[in-house]
């Protein structure tokens, strides 16, 4: 992680499984940032408590209450971002909200498919747009090389359920609904690397392992369990992104820094 | 188009552009399909004209109202094809209809996002589950090798801008709900490819090339024009159709039979 050094980081879906990790692992580093912004959904209610408690701990810890699927929040988020940051931008955006609905092909139905695209997909352009402004300010400010997670970097999280060449596991798991929305995710990703590397902004595709979550334990079939901790991954994840360039942006890495293919 | 011998095809969004152009060559054929379902959502439209003309001709033509968005239009369309074809089933159910919506990144909006997916990803998975049971008894009642098209099979209608690994054309139109629905597209044709196999159904996703129709005429720039008649696209498509087997079930093929990388 030494190479990363990050002015301010947004983590939305913050206060559990893989979004928790990250905040945690941001505020633990030597070099913490300056402001680590937690997003979720729900900030006052039973599964934010950890969240809270970290934040009674960490006065560059800021709790900001957003849905990713409601322009308004969104809106309402990066307005609050904004302010907390003064003149300065925002480093890093971390897309890492996300849902997965449990179906078979036969079983999945409009409802599910809409409602598992508008999270894993819609969200996350809809935040890219958003925040853009303060993404572009952050890569201003800096100097160094073209590209970098140091300098403005919008990170999606992403599946290796959602690569179309290597179906993954679909014997185990066809998660249709899911897999679609990640595939939409990285075409998403692609096209944000080429229309924001203007703006200096570095976006890649991330998968962050099979991890012991509450939706990495979904997929525990009783023989299979998430090899991963959640802190293991997202140390993964991080010297990824410390090593990242130009060249990476628009690419699907995993969380070893692997390239998966699309 | 020698080995193409289809007892029945319906074609979605066949009221014009490469629809009703797949219709007149299905009609056309040596050896014409004993049933041509022409499913479109307007079918006593102004724009279901020339449909109507050629079913007042050909007593194989059936005009089917179908709005691909909504379950239970699907459900009333399987019903309605059931009905016709008696005891036999489905050979080919060719997912045409499709929109786009000329937006760059910076103007995608929640509503655009939602309603090009619908059409264009949840309308072929809910036409492939709707009518899988006729798929499946077409595939019964005949002989030959493992997958065709002569056999059972479903045709997704991709494009090349789904492509993740080869963004086409983004300078000239971003169109990123467009481009995330056919990946997404292509995702689901993968997983019915693997889920279909077993009931002997070949899947493939088909890009048409670009095509003069109210669709391609869209993206005409004024130095860049879409250089495929409705026809030209079509006998190549049906020419792909006729070569395919097992082996190519789950690929993405162009109207040439190239594969497209995903
Ligand atoms: N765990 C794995 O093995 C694995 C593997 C591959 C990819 N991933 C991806 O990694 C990311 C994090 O996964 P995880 O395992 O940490 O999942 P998780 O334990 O289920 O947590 C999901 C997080 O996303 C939030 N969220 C869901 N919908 C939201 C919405 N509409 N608005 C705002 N927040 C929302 C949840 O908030 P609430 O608490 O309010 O529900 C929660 O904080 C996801 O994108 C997932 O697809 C995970
Ligand atoms: N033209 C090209 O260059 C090109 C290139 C790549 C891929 N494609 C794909 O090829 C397919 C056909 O394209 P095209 O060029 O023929 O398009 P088009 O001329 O715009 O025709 C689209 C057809 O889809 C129907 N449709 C749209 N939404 C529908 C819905 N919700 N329910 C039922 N029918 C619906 C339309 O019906 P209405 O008349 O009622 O609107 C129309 O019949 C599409 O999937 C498109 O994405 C085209």
């Amino acid at each position: 992680m030494a190479g990363l050094r990050v002015h301010s980081v947004l983590v939305t879906g913050a206060n559990r499984g893989i979004g928790l990790g990250l905040v945690q692992h941001f505020l633990g580093m030597p070099n913490p940032p300056q402001w680590v912004f937690a997003a979720c959904r729900a900030p006052t209610g039973q599964r934010a408590q950890e969240l809270r408690h970290l934040a009674s701990k960490h006065c560059n810890l800021v709790i900001i209450p957003l849905e990713v699927t409601d322009p308004a929040s969104i809106k309402a988020a990066a307005a609050q971002v904004g302010e907390h940051l003064g003149g300065s931008g925002l480093t890093l955006l971390i897309n890492n909200a996300g849902m997965v609905i449990l179906n078979a092909l036969d079983n999945e139905t409009l409802e599910d498919m809409a409602c598992v695209y508008t999270t894993n997909t819609i969200g996350p352009l809809l935040m890219g747009q958003e925040f853009l402004p303060l993404l572009k300010k952050a890569d201003q400010g800096r100097p160094g090389p073209a590209l970098s997670c140091s300098k403005a970097a919008i990170i999606n999280m992403s599946s290796y359920t959602g690569s179309i060449e290597d179906l993954n596991l679909f014997d185990t798991a066809q998660i249709v609904s899911y897999r679609c929305s990640k595939a939409a995710l990285n075409m998403l990703t692609k096209c944000q690397s080429l229309r924001y590397k203007e703006d200096g902004i570095l976006c890649i595709a991330l998968h962050p392992g099979w991890v012991q979550t509450d939706m990495g334990n979904m997929g525990d079939t009783g023989s299979q369990k998430p090899p991963l901790t959640v802190d293991e991954s997202v140390q993964g994840m991080l010297k990824v992104l410390s090593s990242l360039s130009e060249k990476d942006t628009g690419t699907f890495l995993s969380w070893e820094g692997k390239v998966i293919p699309w």
